[in-house]
């Protein structure tokens, strides 16, 4: 697919346009760091990406050195890519090629000792829900615990000794057959250590995803891995501060935010929302977004009035990581595959609740208290009139 | 004082160095509009802010019309500024020199016909918590029903048919002569319609400010007025997205966050967090930044092991107004006076979530548990281990 109209980078956009001094202003100002550190990046990892075209980067994140804890570096890789094959092959065959690519990306992040790795929402198929078709989509759907996305990238994590977050659509035959979407948690041992269900479904634009699956069940776990404690807001999480919270609450010290959204919905929100929240709640973000159009064989309606169509717009790609002080990473490519790594230490979270306080300020007990008032039918608001 | 050395503006920085057509893929992703909406200012405005050397700007936010309610358009204020004599003065001289300052400023925004109007936090006095000295900065305090602050506004508010939010250092002799960081709204009748009192105080970088005063004990209210519900969420009560969030569900539809914040502490983050809240809480918010450099008589260090200095670093201004949709204005100067005004239809919250769902789908009954079950002493975080 031609994605030539597009803008590539929204940052480069910028980065060629200023001179030195005044990309430096503008890195710190929009960026939090007056220069990006850049992670050395092996050159076998760099022909990997340019023998199958997909961008490949790497910056750092800096702790101070504590005198009672000895730093906690761990290398953390996010991937956004197209789909391979066009939507009206078999299922098989769609999936295959996506395996195919994301074996080659996944090498890139081995070669790097990438300990910890997320794939992009629903990463093993077309974002196929504004079709509002049950199938053949619907058979896209796999258990989390053996299903063919699970099996692959077992091996994978076994091979690199990495953690890779796999979200998928969910087939749990053991309730009633029902449909989630999930993400999967595989241990470098290459065991399932665990799964999380999408909490916040979209009925916004070209989804109502609640055409498929429900609210999740899973709560907001934390999973504590050999590399750190890890958790999955999964896309539409990232507009509910409630729910990056509650993962903060349990201890979580990188979340990723694996999302598929296009351009014309949320692209000026995309540098806000997950930024916000790694500053909020002092802890890594990873915002991750699928890159590409995809096309489908029947046409569709979105609600707004326009004629029916095909495709959904552009998504975006533009993944990024911040860090718990504010400051982030450039964004990946808004066209091409992308494998987007950062080595940090994770001690940086503590010792920013340490300078910021906003965990010690919070005032939760002011707020569960409220939030049990604000969701009784009978609530009366706070509101001071003029009488 | 001299801000030469400092950045002007940041959004200026920008629109200097791009095409027209990067400018419109730059705006169309950063601000949220390919173009800005600017609003026509009356040449007398604009000749008052001339005379009087502060920046006038003006914008405009659409919505759609509705068959069943009229739209409800509301031209809204935020004034930046810097004090006027320096801090050694008596304190009388120090206020009224501020006083003619604003007065000028309210001037031009009656003169435009604003409805509502929030001036920056402590705005009647300089930033001086940094000091930890007692005297003579807590003489600046005073009554938010009668003190010399809200005599001076109520004759504008009634002069120009005004709300005009108030935030000053109040004193409360009923209560053993407390000291409290408070917002007053006074409403165009010149009556004080209520206050609020900021919810969260900081302990970083030059600031405790718990030194001078503690946490707000007036919840989250929201003040009907004449031109719409208002609500205040003063300074670092803006890194808590609890707190907006209560405004939210008590029936905001602008949020005022007066602040005072310095460059090298949170520069990065302002146009991040007071933006990230009317996005998630569907409601427009207003960043209000004090500009400058103020200087003190004593020395005092900021516990980072740097040597005794008699400034704390540069208030950088920049404030910006956000709509419901995310879409924002351009931010005022970094170095100057300055007075923002936005023309909006309040319709717009109500449209944006019906769009975007989020009051909807943001399961409070689920946090409202979490939240009581997080606060207990002996609270199990939701930690996945492997075994």
């Amino acid at each position: 697919m031609s994605e030539s109209k597009e803008l590539h980078s929204f940052d480069e956009l910028v980065v060629k346009a200023l001179n030195d001094k005044e990309l430096e202003e503008f890195n710190r100002i929009y960026y939090g760091r007056s220069c990006h550190l850049q992670l050395d990046l092996q050159q076998e990892s760099i022909a990997i990406a340019e023998k199958n075209n997909f961008e490949i980067a790497g910056y750092t994140f800096l702790a101070k050195t504590e005198e009672t804890r000895s730093a906690r570096t761990v290398k953390i890789g996010i991937i956004q890519h197209s789909i391979v094959a066009t939507t009206d092959k078999p299922i098989r065959e769609q999936r295959t090629a996506i395996f195919d690519k994301i074996l080659r990306i996944i090498d890139a992040a081995g070669n790097e000792g990438v300990n910890i790795i997320c794939l992009q929402e629903a990463w093993s198929m077309p974002f196929a829900f504004c079709t509002r078709e049950k199938q053949p989509w619907c058979e896209f759907s796999e258990s989390a615990e053996s299903g063919p996305s699970t099996q692959f990238l077992r091996e994978l994590a076994i091979k690199y000794n990495m953690v890779i977050i796999s979200p998928i659509l969910e087939r749990d035959e053991i309730h009633g057959d029902t449909i989630w979407n999930t993400a999967v948690v595989i241990s470098e041992t290459g065991k399932v250590l665990g799964k999380h269900r999408k909490n916040h479904i979209p009925r916004v634009g070209d989804f109502n995803e609640s055409t498929y699956y429900f609210e999740g069940n899973t709560g907001h776990p934390v999973f504590e891995t050999k590399y750190g404690r890890i958790a999955i807001n999964i896309c539409y999480g990232r507009h509910h501060p409630q729910n990056w919270l509650m993962f903060g609450l349990n201890g979580a010290e990188v979340v990723f935010n694996p999302s598929a959204t296009v351009a014309g919905l949320s692209e000026h929100l995309w540098g806000v929302e997950a930024r916000n929240a790694a500053i909020a709640n002092s802890y890594f973000t990873c915002a991750i977004n699928r890159v590409g159009t995809e096309h489908f064989s029947n046409e569709f309606t979105s609600g707004d009035g326009k004629p029916a169509h095909k495709d959904f717009g552009h998504f975006y790609g533009s993944s990024y990581i911040t860090a718990p002080d504010g400051s982030r990473t450039p964004g990946l490519s808004r066209v091409r595959d992308g494998l987007l790594i950062a080595q940090l230490d994770l001690n940086l979270c503590r010792q920013i609740k340490d300078k910021w306080g906003f965990t010690m300020t919070q005032r939760l007990d002011l707020y569960a208290k409220s939030l049990n008032e604000a969701v009784k039918p009978d609530y009366k608001p706070q509101i001071i009139k003029d009488i």
